[in-house]
């Protein structure tokens, strides 16, 4: 018998129709993004945020179970999320709920992809 | 008419077979990733890399582009990598097959996300 597991979950989320003043501003994505990270109950390690000229942020919250990112478009009112969490410890949808509602996007669309298959239990040997 | 385009592409890649040492290597990890941006054609904007204990490296380049992100478990030969990248300019395919060379992956899984759909072009209207 041979189990497949994951060792992630990576939700990729879009959220549409989010003001153009928040989405510019750096302070306030950053706030989002590590109140969304401990929400989940996630684990900081480091994070980086950058804003671009003229509007959008880029933004990285690298916890111990793995990391949110964001790239906000302002003038489009879109920003692309990213959560991805290892370990039994953390939800990513948790995360991904906090921040819709602190962007209060019109509309997300969002995939949860599994990360890392791996093959676990005893194998069975075909020449038994 | 309506033309449905996505403002980014996001190459979400495992890679299986790598050495414990390498994807152990803060400093290693940092270069390949680094690297293998530039190689592509992005412009770097911010980097961050962790360490765990006993083993694990974590790290995000934030680029002009998006970012490119990865996480190893090296006891596992294990890393999950992600390259998102926005514009014509950077293709996310350039940069994954350069780690793939670097980290000398046995072999790789992936996949590409479009991100952020957006409709462009003239909408004809249905009632005239």
């Amino acid at each position: 018998m041979v189990n497949v597991n994951s060792l992630g979950r990576h939700v990729l989320a879009e959220f549409y129709g989010c003001t153009f003043e928040t989405l510019n501003d750096t302070e306030i994505v950053k706030c989002y993004m590590i109140d969304a990270a401990l929400f989940a109950g996630a684990e900081i390690r480091e994070s980086v945020f950058h804003k671009f000229s003229p509007q959008g942020v880029s933004g990285v919250v690298v916890i111990s179970e793995s990391h949110l990112a964001i790239h906000t478009w302002p003038e489009l009112g879109y920003a692309a999320v990213d959560v991805f969490t290892c370990g039994e410890k953390v939800n990513p949808w948790d995360a991904c709920k906090y921040l819709k509602e602190k962007f209060q996007a019109e509309y997300i669309t969002a995939t949860e992809m599994r990360r890392g298959i791996m093959e676990t239990g005893p194998r069975v040997a075909v020449n038994q």
